[in-house]
């Protein structure tokens, strides 16, 4: 039974391992591969409005957090990033945390999906998002080389008026 | 003659009813408008990479900021903002800033040129920028309600083993 629980400093150290090999892999986030564990948890869970992890049977099987994606006038579109465990894949992580993310914001914008991650990219799309933008060459891919980035949107409150 | 030089607290300080009135108008910047002089210092001067201003006879015409758009795979992308003065108009100024810009740069993106705001889209596009993705109603605009971002993006790199 997987819980979607507040981020914790001690929950975020049992998810270093797996923040830590994400980075380090340079395949999809355009974080510095070299942050330790202070410095990924003040990114992932101090500068974000919350942060949230996915917890089944003690471990952590990933977290996103969500933030503002601008201030003032653009202060109405989120931005989240998500990162599931490998050893979390096919259990749906990844879709349970997306849906709970999107409860939380009237429009979401991804700013930089790396367009090889071709997984990702089609569950976003099946969650709503769409394909508003591609970057040329935005991202040094570890094994690729330069990849284009995606901008991917989704407009979530019901009413205009109430954004 | 306009010199284009390292912003200092100085110089920003005269620079800021410019930049307060910009962000006031709630038009074309995704910034707090409430911001003080402090805080858009802070925002403008201390968080970038670096910040030039336009001079000119002691007066302060324009100022932009460079940094990086994103981190490791994706640091080589720069990101600027760029405000001028009303009463510059017509100077050139923005040109002038954006192609000192673009010296300090391998890319560079804008994630949110404001659709309305035609006269800055139309100089970004003579200066090489595309339009590479539409953001649906990702501002609001103080007069004129929710409109569209654009995000724009040019290469600058000579050659992609460069960045």
């Amino acid at each position: 039974m997987m819980n979607i629980v507040a981020m914790t400093p001690e929950l975020f150290t049992r998810f270093w391992p797996v923040f830590s090999a994400i980075i380090q892999a340079e395949e999809t986030y355009a974080f510095d591969p070299c942050l330790n564990e202070q410095q990924a948890f003040d990114l992932w869970c101090t500068l974000p409005v919350e942060t949230y992890a996915a917890v089944e049977n003690n471990t952590v099987l990933g977290s996103y957090f969500i933030k503002a994606n601008a201030s003032g006038p653009g202060a109405h579109v989120s931005n989240c990033g998500y990162m599931v465990a490998d050893a979390a894949r096919g259990k749906g992580a990844a879709k349970v945390l997306c849906q709970h993310s999107k409860q939380r914001a009237l429009a979401m914008q991804f700013n930089a999906v790396v367009s090889s991650n071709t997984v990702a990219v089609a569950l976003w799309q099946k969650l709503g998002f769409e394909v508003i933008g591609r970057v040329p060459k935005a991202y040094r891919h570890k094994q690729l080389g330069f990849v284009d980035t995606l901008v991917m949107y989704q407009w979530l409150a019901a009413d205009e008026s109430v954004a």
